[in-house]
């Protein structure tokens, strides 16, 4: 018999983990997540699952019981890789819950009129290579392959490196010579329908007292590149007036930032920072700020960057810098399947599951994005703490959320 | 005959630079530094000065007409250290015009009465183990090895172990291998005059129209560490308002240090920052800056960091966060002394040289506050930049500095 929810758990929970904070190191094509990535083909295996592996790294275990439509597949899963310093649900939950979800279909002797897959993507957040959901744009073509392999992580390695680093081709279009796997393996070929679970980032559920709940959507969101260039001199001898300090400009943005998002009731981060030349007794020459910004229309989202983006101009002219802003990535709308939606959070024995929406990216909005019909569960979060070692879910409602999902492929495979 | 300034100043322009930026990266105890040094022994041979080196890489050529008394040394020079992407001529100047003055003193047929020697140290900048002039106050014993060793550079190794890695063994108390090398040697024994000339950094000279100036004392300034701590979350689904994000208090406090130093006319500057986990869709859970802070007087500057720590910790209130101040660093004034540099400055052929204190720290300090009598001379920077790819000087100025270092090394030796 495969290891159940909470044995799987406890296999993966220490790979990656960072002992003196608690937080999770998994970025994509790096030893944690190859480690991940090859203990998830083990279970497909442990379940008779026929895994299939692109160029990339993406995964599929499929359960193909014989007769059923290659053309008319349901696929569910998740992502392995963490932000830096992550927590241990976002992604792997998905993943784990899937697993497990495949378990107790069987226990309960469903035989799928459809193949149903476990998928695994790469790089879902971005953490090593800047781009979001890069293994699913990828897949689905939003992002091309011309564009991602010219993509370097803070190291200055190539993407196509990085990926041939694992004995991963890429997408180059050859074929694989590993039987199921290869770089020509389309693994969305035939999928019409994708259901992913995912911990809930925020506090919604906890509020409504449910222990899972349906995506409405995604809202728009963007990684947004700010350029501050100033110029470099000695921190003790050059006179206030004479600097042109891009720190100061940093320093007015990021508060910027914080009260347009407060004001408008959206959000904008910066989380990161690089500053050159990053010493003590110098004025930098540059410092690069990376804003986050989210909001719930397309508009909005571009009225609040404007504003940031005014306001960092405003402060680049009074400390004598430029400003300088790449929208690295911009993702629209993503509203889900309203009828899927509906049709899963309503008729359980134990009262409909709440419809709601999320400011999170995730590889659903982009298999959305292109056509396929999606929906996306949640399972409670009790504090809303995610991307922290802090993020957290209770055992019991990790398993209400392998019922649910286990509920939900049911009704889609029947 | 050896290499004159303009052929010295050739020799090791490429030695560090980074070819994309025009930066220097001459960190200690790295190749490029180290190439400096051994540079540096290859001009003393060439000079017939007898080279000795202690177990930190500290170097002293010294000139010893026979009779002269070893207790009653005169020492010049100054450092082969940049900082991060830093210029030519901080440093590098005083060694290269040390060397220039000795060859001239012997074209003026001078033989010293008192040894004369020109000095390397190490680390002056602090742009490694975060110490400024961390050779010299090993050397004076203004900071003790047993602190310095614990010292990690940014990549978290120890200082011995990078001294190791040079084949320096530190100042561990064991006699040195090689002759003259070795950690028991005390290069400042007998040394009871030192004067370091150094590029000015600031813009004195040329409003004043002088190629050449002497040093009256350096502002009292401190490097100090401010951590503040948030809580890491989801920079997408965690609303405003329920989040405790440590950079919004760095940029409050990179603004008051600024409005601070302005008010008082005295320098405040956020150069450095490191982010945890610094990933563009999470909150940050630590934010780390580091403050360079001068003042004209002990008493200002300590008044000034408490300015801005007050201002860090009411942001802190505002922001959920804490803040921990650390000082890494604090020199009080140095007062050159006063007779020496009135000496030095008059009776002069074209008139006196201007007398100026500066806010950038030096071993010249270190030593000066250990007791022995110290000067220091500044030759002209036309734009004032410094610790920047862009510092300057004009080769009339720096032959100018050659030949008044020389008068001044002639006058102490006479």
């Amino acid at each position: 018999m495969p290891a159940d929810f909470e044995a799987m758990w406890r296999e993966i929970a220490p790979v990656g983990r960072n002992v003196a904070t608690g937080g999770y190191l998994r970025q994509p094509w790096t030893s944690p997540e190859a480690e991940l990535r090859a203990w998830f083909v083990e279970q497909c295996e442990a379940r008779g699952l026929r895994v299939e592996r692109d160029g990339l790294g993406n995964l599929v275990g499929w359960w193909e019981p014989e007769g059923t439509d290659p053309s008319d597949r349901l696929l569910t899963g998740s992502h392995l890789d963490s932000v830096l310093e992550g927590g241990a649900y976002d992604g792997p939950l998905g993943v784990v819950s899937a697993l497990a979800a495949i378990d107790r279909m069987r226990e309960h002797a469903v035989v799928p009129a459809r193949p149903v897959g476990v998928g695994v993507f790469v790089e879902e957040e971005g953490s090593r290579f800047g781009l979001a959901c890069l293994g699913s744009r990828l897949l689905t073509g939003a992002t091309p392959w011309a564009t991602a392999r010219e993509l370097r992580d803070r190291d200055g390695v190539f993407l196509a490196d990085a990926l041939e680093a694992q004995g991963l081709p890429g997408m180059t279009g050859t074929a694989g010579t590993a039987g199921t796997t290869g770089d020509d393996v389309d693994l969305l070929a035939g999928v019409t329908t994708f259901v992913e679970l995912h911990v809930e980032q925020g506090r919604a559920l906890v509020d409504l007292g449910h222990a899972v709940g349906v995506a409405s959507g995604i809202w728009p969101h963007g990684r947004y590149r700010f350029d501050l260039d100033g110029v470099a001199d000695h921190a003790g001898t050059t006179r206030m007036e004479d600097r042109r300090d891009p720190m100061l400009t940093y320093a007015t943005t990021v508060l910027a930032a914080n009260e347009a998002a407060r004001l408008a009731g959206e959000r904008a981060t910066f989380g990161r920072v690089e500053v050159n030349p990053n010493g003590t007794n110098a004025v930098p020459s540059r410092v690069t700020g990376w804003l986050d910004a989210r909001a719930s229309s397309v508009a909005s989202l571009e009225a609040l960057v404007e504003r940031i983006t005014a306001r960092a101009s405003e402060g680049a002219e009074r400390d004598g810098t430029t400003v300088t802003v790449t929208a690295e990535s911009v993702s629209g709308e993503v509203s889900f399947d309203p009828g899927l939606a509906a049709s899963l959070a309503t008729g359980h024995a134990s009262g409909d599951w709440p419809v709601l929406p999320t400011q999170a990216g995730h590889d659903a909005g982009i298999l959305s994005a292109a056509g396929i019909p999606t929906a996306m569960l949640f399972v409670r979060n009790p504090t809303g703490v995610s991307h922290s070692p802090d993020e957290h879910a209770e055992v019991p409602d990790c398993l209400a959320g392998v019922d649910a999902l286990a509920e939900t492929l049911t009704r889609l495979v029947s």
